[in-house]
């Protein structure tokens, strides 16, 4: 089959490109040949055996390169991932090249067998399985230097060779997708299937968890309305809220659990295996022998990371916790001087005056939370970590307390130190519609504008370039490799996150945050998606069976929350009006409820399942099956032996 | 290899005899032939392809067997079991027949590769594995009926024609085990290995938890001794103790799971897969199909069992809890009795009287739990579980709630409404140390004793007795027949976890709690080594990889016991002194502490690695392994492919 491939089949009819490969501009002739060959090259040559093309652009030089592959490629790359498909029978297996007859829709000539996001995973996977050989560096790069086993895609990028590999977007059916997520006004659910089909596994889950959160949101906001409204403010009626708020919060994230695993379980990463992970592009050290696969790679030392971690990151990170809290002592300042203000010359503007302080507050937070992010970022990676998924929990560990920090203390401090319930409800409504209006401005509609306007431009430059390649195809890859890179979900998480705490925190003291938040949320489903298909580049598809540590920082926050409301109602007038006699009384009780509290709620945590029946018995019946498989095979050797 | 065994090779030379079965005596001559016939048929026919030997008694009719199997049998299902064994390398992997020659120690004629529990284990795993074909009915007993894939032996036993399996001593090894472990005074570990390999896993594990927990317990003895000594009261002294004893308690429960993680990578646990759970042998129901296996086999409506658990057994088990709560009622008023007495008659006789109820009130605790405990297997008998490990999750629950209330209400109440410290002191030590002493008594003393004056009668019967066989054999067959069975490790876990409550619950009001439990374990650890070596059968092994529940369990009570202790010390003279102005800030500062050390418990089990670095890199090492072997797999595939 290989053997048939021209070196460089540019205009094979089959050839569909999937991925694209855009290398610096000066790169030398023998590197990309040598580059191109390995990509092409037969599997047992040690290649990747996809398909290359290159692609004319502007300026007529050869720097941007298609990649596709074979169907039967492709089919083998799925068995090597370990992807996992739905079988006739409706049970899910591990996709094998051997088995395929046996696997849903899967026909010879159905190239639609694999979804397009799976194919770009596939083709990524392979590429950056793509391991030197003998090659002691790079050709025409004798700095580039190589080691048997070192994946060329991560040397390339760090040396600066290769500018991106990204997976280009497909009109079609990105205009389909667009039209039944967005594009129509209509009440009902996501298409989560055909997004998860288009974006992968790790964006549809953040979808279907926002649209989760925004629907488990609605029965706190409708009952938080009345409460508004009619300017409730028995205790009796207060408690009720909180406690419902309470019991609720933990309700919805056990029961997300569940339904997360629904999910996974029908999209097949549930049951995927989990792949070795390699060392992260950043990573450098001496070239040393991992104890772990025997390879010989480069090695650092874990004691000085510990070093690097504990004596610079910990004190940057509890200076960082500090100068926010002095930005907010300066703030309570310009509160009180507001305030001053307000009762010298009282008018109009003086009353709006009165909000100006939050407001300023509120955005002086969110450019702190970008520069820490930027910080956190250096920091993180400087720590040199090998693994990806251990940068990314301490880099979440890191930005994670500071954003919590800076965005609460101010209210911890108004509820627990000042006492001022008044100032609380009014910072807390200021800093969570500020914030909102923030990062929907700054996250999707400044991004998708300034797209547009480059788009346009980039339109007319087009118009004057002539070539005989299919000029739609040399269009679209011009205008997607200058558009951003999305860099995964955090910051829709931490936003999330972070909007979970306004609401949960200090619910019994304004009960309409979760109105503002479902509000919110249902715009950041369309702002959300319209930066997803308009304004980024495509992003490769990334298997996942659940949001990982974003399950423990939403559940630590819900118990946070506890301890607060507990508080917030012990300290309310109304109960303290109940316990006029004792005071040691009042906080007993409060004591005593917010224990019984933590105690259903671990309970709770305990006996709701993980996952629900059907999947629980699914996945019995896979391991039972490969148990059985197992025994028939040693029965057949037994049967063997005996008969010797 | 089968066929050249004879129907009953009953004087085979090489024949070793590992299990007993002992049939019902009026057992019908059709069923013994039928069910020693499928015991040595070949597995091709759905056999064990084990050996069989009938033992002559007392009374010289044949209803007791014994079981051996070839040593080449015996390797296979060791494979079947899917025994972790070391390799020559130094690394555990999971043994197979093919690639046998890469173990440590394996050589053909080497017939200790396997150790005796592992030859007994498997022979029981293959006896319970033996199923019914297209019998249905054991032969002889039309009323025991059969379906395909039932288990045999556990028909037979339900059934009562099969009385009793349990596995041989092995008198050489006991005896070299005994002198190691507890024959000669020493100051040293216990030979954990050897245990395991002679009892199995689970019990060596109990071993190795018992003697960790009295070395964990020592500093707090030490540290507890001066306070009782110097009478130590003041209040910084005790915070300081109380908080080393909690920080203490969370850090010896996670270093408990790395040392288990250290003692079951050894012995292969670690990595030995999980087998497919069969019904446990009283679970009954109508025929139905299994969702998971596609069989037939009995199911029963998980709504019953549902409706069974909330409607019967939790309300009995409140009726327990109240009439525990009402007998300790009694308790107080003979206590206040006693106190009455001794102040109107005050004498030597009348202090000692003091201490009266105390005790009695310790030995109706012992006789409740105890009674409790046969009400609570029955309950959860009946309510019918289809698994062994969901029934003894559910024992466990109903049993430790009813045991923790039964002993530590009359401690609770006492501290925390009557708020007597000396009493507390006082009962404390009564509870603890009468029922360290009832429960050593009564838990290996007496079976010894009973043990002893019945083995005397047994040899002197045995004496008149006449037959050809090997004497020894029969009269350690006879002898051991008769010996108790060890229900397993549920009620020596259950005596720690109260200790463990004993000591960590009021820690900071009776230090001496501590010292108690050190010296009681280290009697402990001989009385139970003499009770598994001379009292009881010989257990089977069974493989596990950690204490499973009990983990928890002492984690929970060690959360509650910081609850406890910062409420003791709240209440403390010496801390109630320096609030004197204030009551509120006192209880305030109890409450922010309190929720300090609990946020640092969570924290540490947190950061604190559940299995050390070398355990975590060597299994990375064998997933990495299994992943590169399917990857040559799928590359072979590939090439194969690409071929044609």
């Amino acid at each position: 089959m290989a053997e048939s491939w021209p070196f460089l089949d540019t205009f094979e009819p089959n050839f569909r490109p999937l991925v694209v490969i855009e290398l610096a501009k000066d790169t030398k002739e023998e590197t990309i040949e040598w580059f191109t060959k390995r990509i092409v090259d037969k599997k047992a040559n040690g290649g990747a055996q996809l398909l290359v093309k290159p692609l004319v652009t502007e300026n007529g030089d050869e720097h941007i390169y298609l990649v596709g592959a074979s169907h039967l490629r492709l089919l083998l790359g799925a068995e090597t991932v370990g992807l996992v498909k739905e079988c006739s029978d409706n049970s899910m297996r591990t996709f094998t090249y051997s088995s395929r007859k046996t696997f849903k829709d899967f026909a010879d000539d159905n190239h639609n067998f694999l979804t397009m996001a799976e194919c770009q995973y596939i083709i990524k996977h392979e590429l950056e399985n793509l391991r030197a050989k003998d090659e002691k560096m790079i050709p025409g790069y004798p700095q580039a230097k190589l080691y048997p086993g070192k994946s060329i895609v991560r040397r390339l990028l760090t040396s600066g060779i290769l500018v991106q590999i990204f997976p280009l977007h497909d009109r079609e059916e990105l205009k389909k997708l667009r039209h039944s997520w967005y594009g129509r006004v209509k009440v009902g659910y996501q298409p989560l299937d055909e997004i998860r089909c288009y974006f992968g596994e790790t964006i549809a889950l953040y979808f279907g968890f926002l649209e989760y959160f925004t629907f488990a949101l609605i029965p706190m906001a409708v009952i938080g309305i009345p409460y508004y409204v009619f300017a409730w403010e028995d205790y009796d009626k207060y408690v009720m809220f909180a406690t419902f708020n309470l019991l609720w919060s933990t309700v919805i994230l056990e029961v997300w659990k569940r339904i997360c695993a629904i999910m996974t379980y029908r999209w097949g990463t549930l049951l995927m295996k989990r792949q070795f992970e390699e060392p992260r592009p950043g990573f450098h050290g001496v070239l040393g022998i991992n104890p772990v696969t025997g390879r010989e790679e480069p090695v650092y030392s874990s004691i000085k990371r510990q070093i690097r971690i504990y004596l610079v990151s910990l004190p940057f990170v509890c200076l960082c916790l500090y100068f926010s809290l002095y930005v907010m002592m300066i703030y309570f300042d310009l509160e009180q001087w507001a305030l001053d203000y307000h009762e010298v010359n009282e008018s109009n503007f003086s009353s709006l005056m009165l909000f100006v302080p939050s407001i300023i507050y509120a955005i002086v937070i969110e450019i702190m939370n970008r520069i820490y992010r930027y910080a956190a970022e250096f920091l993180t990676s400087w720590e040199n970590h090998r693994l990806e998924s251990s940068y990314q929990n301490h880099l979440i560990l890191k930005v994670l307390v500071f954003n919590f920090l800076n965005c609460f203390a101010s209210l911890f401090y108004i509820a627990f130190v000042l006492f001022d319930m008044k100032l609380l409800r009014q910072s807390l409504a200021t800093l969570l519609i500020t914030s909102q209006i923030l990062n929907q401005f700054a996250e999707s509609l400044l991004p998708y504008w300034l797209q547009k306007r480059h788009k346009k431009r980039m339109k007319k430059r087009m118009c004057s370039l002539k070539t005989d390649m299919d000029l739609s195809l040399v269009e679209q890859v011009n205008l997607e490799k200058e558009m951003g890179t999305y860099f995964g979900t955090f910051d829709d998480y931490l936003e999330l996150f972070l909007q979970f705490g306004y609401v949960s925190l200090f619910s019994c003291v304004y009960p309409l945050a979760a109105v503002f938040a479902v509000l919110n949320n249902i715009t950041e489903i369309y702002s959300d998606a319209l930066k997803m298909c308009r304004v980024y580049k495509r992003p490769f598809a990334e298997p996942t069976a659940n949001i990982g540590v974003w399950q423990l920082a939403f559940e630590t926050m819900s118990v946070i929350s506890v301890v607060t409301n507990c508080i917030l109602i012990g300290m309310s007038p109304q109960v303290n009006a109940l316990f006029t006699d004792s005071k040691t009384d009042l906080i007993l009780t409060v004591a005593l409820v917010e224990h019984l509290l933590l105690a259903i709620k671990f309970i709770m945590a305990f006996v709701i399942p993980d996952k629900p029946r059907d999947i629980q018995i699914k996945l019995a019946k896979l391991e039972f099956e490969s148990l059985e498989a197992l025994k028939q095979q040693v029965r057949a050797t037994d049967m063997y032996n005996s008969e010797k």
